[in-house]
């Protein structure tokens, strides 16, 4: 796509109403963007996709009140929402299919300029592991890195610590007025004023287990490379872990003695083919391009309007080829192309069923470009 | 080769009269028995070869009393001597080309015919990495492995602990009756009595630095592959692993924190592609063959008498080939190979001129069929 062109402020607007009305996440987002070309005619056409995709109740589209509102809010916080359009949008995160439309900060933009490394690891960290986050954090940023992590307990307060004097940015699981775990609030504070805070969620959320997998996600897309330090197996370090190799970033881990549960996790990314780690050096190592320079990061992912073909018109009152869609999609993700070939329907029309699926909460997308339904009653991932 | 043959009394005692001689190393005894067929022959021909090769003082042959006094004390201690065509010898040690051609056994010669994985670490050892070679070597024991070492001080010890119960093989630098270091005493006594002491050097031989590397290839070769636990940068049990990969074993290692400066030679194993291993199911794993189970022994290395045109007869008065041999030889090991096609001599001749070279303790034979000269007054490395 060509550069980004900055939104004006009424297209920030409806961009925000969008990207906070119920059933839209950053891939019904970018969906709805392309098949109606703007967050003004999407707004117009959600509640009317939601009911052909199966939806009774009305679709919760967030009234221009509500997003002045969160506008409003911001702006008292001292905090700004960047758009994938705009210039200070980073560009490791922009590459994500699953990009957050949106983002709020608080701090200093001018660190999403900056080659981002993420640290992550226990909450409940022995002091050895946190010795080594902190130096290791230390360390890279005097190697011009900044630091990324999910200000949790443990690994992630003490990699932050450590890049405080260099720049760190904290990305939360809530709202960018919502630190979490409530012990960490000196650090979030201190971060808002020398490094950068982030946020996906609105303006006043209080983070839920849900959001920290998104949340982790925003971690790794940050990043060129996660390293990981001290992580017990199925630990939450491990879904950043391999988030970032799904994204196709580097992964890394420190490794440490198997008698400590706390290291058990790191290992198995190593035995997996994560690049051991010991050291600031060894990560920027890691992370050094064929020129031995820090890579450059990846190509945004497509944003802007599709081909005029990519959402042909088709006659919307034809219910029985939606009906075979939906009989062919289960709780087990299928890959859209193989949708495709079972139900031998044209491209266009399979996007749009699709995309009524994802606004009647019945849809949810993985990577790959795979789909599968959400049983009834499900919690729809936000 | 066919199936070994064991030697008769006097063979034995040839054998290790050959074996004792000065400059006659594993790789010439190997060589002397190709050349000349018989221990007996070869024995005739010593003193005339290093004279050729350039030796001005005479070599020195072991005498047939001295042999038979170490014979004897053998007797006394309980031990006996292991040659290579005996039943009981190693399969895993009769693969390598510098295998001992004998080697003295205290104990329970049966442990010979287990499947061995070798246990190596830092001497200096940290309490965990203690309980971490004593607790794999108990659970290696108890899956049926034999499990090797070295009876340093640390992990060595912590291994043979461990596995004294179901079988370990303690390998010494020194002598059989001269245990290091001191304090290993009763370990020694305890693993002789249950389990199996081995050593290549004379009775009586006090151990010397330059005995430690020679022992740790016997450890390595002696197993279907060593597992590092705890080892810095640039220690013997660095040196051991190399063995073992060159040997083509398997060379596995435990992961430490990258702050403890005993983890960092492990850690550095599993960087360069060492099986990065947590407990003794992971060892097993690792040294499984495609069905699951235990790999085979690696086919011996060739012994017996070489095809008759090996060492065909030429004018031992000719000196300016010899002379050119040596021209081409220097400090950094050249492939035997690369000596033949520089110098266009018959392969019969330069293998000739090189044994001459051994024998005069002037040449040192390095992995891959490459030889060096030794600088003169370097120690041979016997």
């Amino acid at each position: 796509m060509a550069a980004p062109i900055p939104l004006s402020d009424a297209e920030r607007l409806a961009w925000l109403r969008l990207a906070r009305s119920e059933n839209v996440g950053p891939v019904t987002f970018r969906h709805l963007l392309r098949r109606f070309g703007s967050a003004e005619a999407a707004l117009g056409a959600l509640a009317e996709l939601a009911r052909r995709g199966g939806r009774e109740r009305p679709l919760a589209v967030c009234p221009a009140a509500a997003a002045e509102r969160e506008l409003a809010g911001l702006g008292r916080l001292g905090a700004r929402l960047i758009a994938l359009p705009d210039p200070h949008y980073p560009a490791n995160l922009a590459a994500l299919e699953d990009a957050p439309p949106l983002i709020a900060a608080l701090g200093d933009p001018a660190l999403l300029a900056g080659r981002a490394v993420a640290l992550v690891g226990a909450r409940n960290a022995s002091a050895n592991g946190r010795l080594m986050a902190e130096t290791m954090a230390r360390e890279l940023g005097e190697l011009g890195w900044v630091v990324v992590s999910g200000l949790a307990r443990g690994i992630d307060s003490a990699a932050h610590r450590g890049a405080l004097a260099s720049g760190t940015i904290a990305v939360l699981a809530g709202g960018i007025d919502k630190p979490y775990p409530p012990e960490s609030e000196p650090l979030y504070r201190a971060i808002a004023e020398r490094g950068l805070v982030l946020a996906e969620m609105p303006l006043g959320r209080v983070p839920q287990a849900r959001h920290f997998p998104r949340r982790n996600r925003i971690v790794s897309g940050l990043s060129l490379g996660t390293v990981v330090i001290e992580a017990a197996l199925q630990s939450g370090s491990l879904i950043t872990a391999r988030l970032a190799g799904e994204q196709g970033r580097e992964v890394m881990a420190v490794p440490g003695s198997p008698l400590d549960p706390r290291c058990r996790g790191a290992n198995q990314l190593i035995r997996q083919g994560a690049t051991l780690v010991e050291s600031a050096a060894d990560v920027a190592e890691a992370l050094a391009g064929p020129g031995g320079e820090p890579r450059a990061a990846p190509p945004r992912a497509a944003l802007s309007a599709a081909p005029a073909d990519l959402y042909e018109p088709f006659d919307p009152t034809d219910e029985s080829p939606r009906s075979l869609v939906e009989s062919r999609l289960g709780a087990s993700p299928v890959a859209v192309d193989e949708l495709l070939r079972q139900c031998q329907l044209s491209p266009p029309f399979l996007r749009m069923t699709l995309l009524e699926l994802e606004l009647a909460g019945r849809l949810q997308w993985h990577p790959g470009n795979r789909v599968s339904l959400l049983a009834p009653g499900a919690a729809h991932p936000d």
